[in-house]
Parts: C-alpha cells; sequence; structure tokens
C-alpha cells in the first residue's frame, strides 16, 4: 500500500477528576507527573508518538492549559498546539485537527490519542500503529484494541467480528458489505462498541475471546474522517473544516469563535465508531502493549506498586520511591510508595501517598490507602472505593469550594 | 469518723505517645482539649476536685509545663503547683505532695488523680471519693477501682478479697493481719494488684467478678503514705520530706536540685500499693463513673463517638462535632467527627479528624481511621492499631526528627 503522511493528533482535555487533588482544574491530569517519570503524562504522548510522526503532531488543547502544554511540548515546533475555545467533548476536538491535517494532505492518515494514558510497551505500541495505518489506508476508521487482563467494568469494550485465521473470510464480507478493501493482517472487523458493562457481562466478554478494551484510539484517513462525519452530522464536518480553512488568516478568530461554540458537543465513539462500526467500516488492532486510563487512585497505585522506579527520575521532584519503612528488620512490613517530597514513615501500612508539602507524614496500619497532601486540601481514599472520590468533587462547587477543584 | 482536710494531688506528666502528634512533648495530652469541651483534661481534671477540697489541689508537673500549667490552672491561688526538675515517676511526685500537705497537716488526706483521664459521671465520682476518704481515715492506702466494661488489656487490674456482704468477715481478717480499722461500707479489702494481663487472662478476671481496673487513683493519709513508704524505701520518704521541708525558704531550690535527681524513679504501684496490698493495708473502692484514661486514638474515637457534644463548647475552637456528610438524603451514610477547626467532606466514612490547619479535608470509603493533621505532622492510623503508633513516635529521635515529637 501506498504510505501517506501520519499525523498523530492528542486531545488534551478531560478534568480527572478523580485524582483530585492531584488533579485540578488549572492543572489537569495531563499536565502532572503522575509516575515520577519525570514528564507529564502528555510529555510522554508526545515522546512516543513523535518517532511515529511524519509531521508534527497536533495538540488539541483547552484555551486555559495552551500557554501549559507550550511551556511542556510546544518547543521548537516539535508539536502544533491548537486552542478550543470552550470544550465541546472529543468529536469536534478530533475533526478540527482532521480538517487542520485535510486542508495540507487530504490523504494524510491522523491516529488519535489521549494526552494522559500511560503505555508501557512503546515498541508493541508502534507495531500496532503500523497495522492500523495500513488498515486506514485501505479505507477504515480503526481504533486500537486493548487485550483485556481482567473484566474491568470501566471501560467500553469492542467486539471483533472475526477471530485470527478467518480474515479473509470476513474481509470478505466486510467488503461486500461495506466497500472499504481487504484488512491487513493484525487487524479484524469489529462488530460493534459496547458501553461500560457491569462486572458479570464484563466476565461474559472475557469468556468469549472476542472483545477488547476501547481505549479511544483511532487511526483514519483525515478526509475520510470528515466525509463519514458528514455524512453523520453535517454541521459538525462543515464547522470543522471552515475553521481549519481560516485558520492563518485574519478571519481565523472571528471563524473559530462563531463556528466553534456551535459544533455539536460529542465523543467520537457515539459521532462515527459506532455507526461505522454497524456499516462494517471499523477495524479492530488487538495489542498488548502495557495501557493503563490510569482513571482513578486505584489504578495509580497499582501503577506505582508495578512499577516502583520509572527510568527519567528526577522531574519536579516526584519520583516514586519506597516510603521509609523504618527499621525493616523490626519485621513490620508494609509496603508504602511515595510520590512527591513527604518525608513518609509507617508501620504494618500498604498505601499510597501523594505528597506535596514539607510535612512529615506517618501512617500506622493503613491497609490500601491513598493519600494525597496538599497545600489546601488533604484527601484520605480507600482505594477500593476509589471511583466515589467524583461525588465528592462534584459537590465542591455547591459548598462554595469551587476554587479547591 | 472524724474528718481531716482533704486535698487532692494532681501528678501532670506523662508524654501521652499513643496521642501523637495531637499531644507533643511540649504540650502534652493534660494540656489539649481533646474532647472539645472547651478545656483542658487538667483543667477537667482540677474542676472535678476543687468542689471535693478542703485546700487547693496540688498539681506536680514537669518545669518544661510549670507555666502552661499555671496559665490554665494557676489562677488566683486555686491550685498549688510544684515543678519537678526532671521526671522521675508518680512515686516521687506524690511523695513530694504528701509531703508537702504533711508540713501544714499531718492528719490530711490526699487523693492523688492523673491529670488526663476522663470522668462521665463526677456526682458517682465524689461518692466514691466520700468512701474512700472515710477508709482512708481508718488507715487504710484506698484506691477507686473501675468496674470493668470489657476485658481490657491495657490497664492492670485490682483484685478484690471479698464480695460485698462479707465486709465483716473479712475486716477482721483484715484488721487482724495488719491492723487498720474495719472498713466502711463499699470499701473492699484488696488481695493483689495485676500487672496488664493478655486477653485470655483478662477475661478470666472479668468472669470471677472480683477484678476491678486499676486506675491509678489512690486516697491516703499523708503522713501514713510517707511512713508507709520509708518503710519501703527510706531514702525516697526522706527525700520528699526534706524538700517539702525547704519548699518556701531560700534553701529550696539547692535541696530540690541536690535530693530531687536521687529520688528513686518509681511508680506507685511498684513502690508502695503492691506491698502494701500483700499486707492487707490497701483497700479498693469499685465503682463505675465513666473512666477513661484516653489512652490511644482508639480509645478518643470511642469518645468521641458515644459524647458527640460535651457541654461547654467553644474553647479554641475544638468543639467535636459531626462531620459534613453532606447531603444526606443522598443515603451515603458515614460517620465522621472532627475536632478542630477543619472542614471535612466524606463519602461512606468511619472516621475521626482532628484538624489544626485551614485545610479542607476529604475522604472516601474509609473505616475506623483517625486522622491528625497538623502544620509539620500528618499521622493517618487504623484505629485497630492505635497502639503500634509508639513504635513511631520512638523512633523519631533516631531518625533526627526529634523536633516532631
Amino acid at each position: 500500500m501506498p504510505q501517506h503522511p501520519f499525523v498523530p493528533v492528542i486531545p488534551a482535555g478531560g478534568a480527572g477528576t478523580r485524582l483530585w487533588p492531584l488533579s485540578r482544574r488549572s492543572r489537569p491530569k495531563f499536565l502532572l507527573d503522575l509516575t515520577g517519570e519525570g514528564r507529564s503524562l502528555l510529555q510522554s504522548t508526545v515522546e512516543r508518538l513523535a518517532p511515529l510522526a511524519d509531521r508534527p503532531p497536533i495538540v488539541v488543547t483547552g484555551a486555559a492549559h495552551e500557554a501549559a502544554v507550550r511551556e511542556q511540548v510546544g518547543g521548537s515546533g516539535a508539536v502544533q498546539v491548537v486552542a478550543e475555545p470552550s470544550p465541546r467533548n472529543s468529536m469536534p476536538a478530533i475533526a478540527l485537527a482532521a480538517a487542520l491535517v485535510e486542508r495540507d494532505h487530504p490523504e494524510a492518515i491522523i491516529g488519535s490519542f489521549a494526552a494522559d494514558h500511560l503505555i508501557d510497551d512503546p515498541e508493541a505500541f508502534a507495531r500496532a500503529v503500523a497495522i492500523a495505518r495500513d488498515a486506514a489506508e485501505r479505507g477504515y476508521l480503526v481504533t486500537l484494541g486493548v487485550a483485556p487482563t481482567h473484566p474491568a467494568t470501566g471501560f467500553g469494550y469492542i467486539e471483533q467480528g472475526a477471530a485470527e485465521g478467518r480474515d479473509a473470510v470476513a474481509d470478505e464480507h466486510v467488503a461486500r458489505a461495506a466497500g472499504p478493501g481487504a484488512l491487513p493482517p493484525g487487524a479484524h472487523p469489529v462488530t460493534r462498541f459496547v458501553e461500560k458493562p457491569d462486572r458479570e457481562r464484563a466476565e461474559q466478554f472475557l469468556s468469549t475471546g472476542r472483545f477488547l478494551w476501547n481505549a479511544g484510539m483511532f487511526v483514519v484517513r483525515a478526509s475520510l474522517l470528515l466525509d463519514e462525519l458528514a455524512a453523520q452530522i453535517p454541521s459538525l464536518a462543515a464547522g470543522a473544516r471552515e475553521i481549519a480553512a481560516a485558520l492563518g488568516t485574519r478571519q481565523h478568530q472571528e471563524v473559530l469563535e462563531r463556528v466553534w461554540p456551535r459544533l455539536t458537543a460529542i465523543a467520537i465513539d457515539h459521532a462515527l465508531a459506532e455507526p461505522l462500526a454497524a456499516d462494517g467500516k471499523v477495524a479492530v488492532v488487538p495489542a498488548s502493549f502495557g495501557w493503563d486510563d490510569v482513571g482513578d487512585f486505584a489504578a495509580l497505585a497499582q501503577q506505582l506498586r508495578e512499577h516502583p522506579v520509572r527510568p527519567g527520575g528526577e522531574g519536579d521532584g516526584a519520583a516514586p520511591r519506597e516510603g521509609d519503612e523504618g527499621d525493616t528488620d523490626d519485621g513490620e512490613g508494609g509496603d508504602v510508595r511515595v510520590l512527591g517530597r513527604a518525608t513518609v514513615d509507617a508501620v504494618s501500612s500498604r498505601a499510597t501517598v501523594y505528597g506535596s508539602t514539607d510535612r512529615h507524614i506517618a501512617l500506622v496500619g493503613l491497609d490500601g490507602i491513598s493519600i494525597v497532601d496538599t497545600e489546601d486540601v488533604l484527601l484520605v481514599l480507600a482505594d477500593e472505593q476509589a471511583q466515589d472520590l467524583s461525588v465528592l468533587v462534584a459537590r465542591l462547587e455547591r459548598r462554595g469550594l469551587g476554587r479547591l477543584r
């Protein structure tokens, strides 16, 4: 297949409320060095994608974070930063990036990857992207599907239409039904996308062997994305193209401010992936590259436990390390991970501590607890109930504590 | 019986390391308003004893805390404050107070009560003290024994020699054996003192109905205490009397500095109570007046749960209150007690929070956790392992963190 330019798109949004008060509105998750590897999740994402890119990656972020994003990754034209005037969910952001790419290279392939996920094996990731590019060249909307390691209820799932070895048959079926070309090895047709299931359903999914986690990664020809979007939500595709056309002209700001607020606020899954899957136009590349969306403190605690010391170190002094367990010959055991500059002393505790103050932190008898110690907020959370943090964050505003978000 | 003057003695010492970092070396437990009733444990102790006293209570405290003690309870001669040059355990402190009382009133009765315990029912306490005074007038070393409510392993126990109704027989036995007079109703001979038992033994104790908690409360004629002490540890009794004799003279400081450091550092239980019990010279008044030594965070959490709002209020803004559980109609449940000025927001949490900073404290999914939030130390502790805190405090010094004690 001919290879057209590949341009990564990085939507950098999302509040990360389940990591509050580590992540704040003013300093969202993607700007944080959550793993202590010395760079933020956004920086890691850019570093992972840059070697695969034929043009500088496009980071689409909120106007409020434009400066911080430029400071972290904007050096010497390494990335193109596009600021959204207001958050409109993922589809407008990706459509705008696609329109910018399409303007210069109508046949270019874009790959959209969240700015705040972790990937342990960049080489496996690069291999999956290469297959996805190939499938995208053949006219598919391609998603990278993560091989599930447990019946997670926090992710959506992707159902593959055909198992390995039945590609030819499936491809024929797909080709008859929808028009795109035959799928390359390693890519499979997608039957459907499924929203976050409950536990029982997630277990059923895993038992079939056909389901993958939806990590929100899409690879597709820029013009195809916009043309298909035009068929689904015409005003959204037209609006994105209108803004892109005005970029670099004197009208740009005026067009942006007029058009952007009217773009339908919708996720790419609902706007494109689900309807196109029903039409047989979506492919998935199943892969295992140690993906994690680090969605809450339970996930982060597990990350820090599995990767006690990541390469890179330093950063803003946030290298994770084992807590000072004191006289280990006391047989006190425990397993405390520390991110940040706090000094921690623990007895018989399994805990994760994020300390951004100079205070001494003492722990006794904790089991599966996360602690975030900041200047204005202290959070103490049982990892088992990490999802419930959103309840707390949601009501800050109502209580006149919006400044803490 | 003739009633001689009653003088309360309040040894105010003890680091309270199991309540660190709420209690510090510079601000020990007895100086704290742990229950939010608007006064410190020491102030409550003085208020409880003042109505029973015929002379101002004597507070014996460390030189380092003399000023703070005077500030809290020293107003207008309400108490006499005596400063120990160095801590020598309870016997020297009580002996010195006894010698001071004896100097003016040889027949006076002293009652020694710790400065940092809680008593819920002061009237029941007063009734028990009245009986104890009566028995002390008859020549006994009298202790108040707390009727146990559970097989505690954190307290010593007192075994009564005779159950109610057998006093006459027992009294005769005691009288034959040891010399003091017949015991008044409500007082019983003591067979022995027992050190903190293990769980199994504590349960045996309770099943007999003869054992009481040793709350360290002693009522005795001042001169009898010193005479008996002179028989056990002559130098200690003589030293206490020498220092008392010098008080108010020009030699006092010289005598104190010369004699005090040589006094045997020993607890009154070992120095007097145990040997005299063997001689039949100790009586006990069993009583139930809601006693608690608030020995650790588990005990304190229980106190705050049982007494959510104590009378008095205000104080230094430390009134315990129910944490802001937010929308209780969310059915989130939880039970959070707050001492101090922290704002707390919780989801599904059973916890106790001591907040002395202005930070917002958020809790998710905690069960039986105590949190102490201070400027320089943050403690997060599982109440079940509250006793293990001492391990942590003990090693602060070794780690160069002695300033935090």
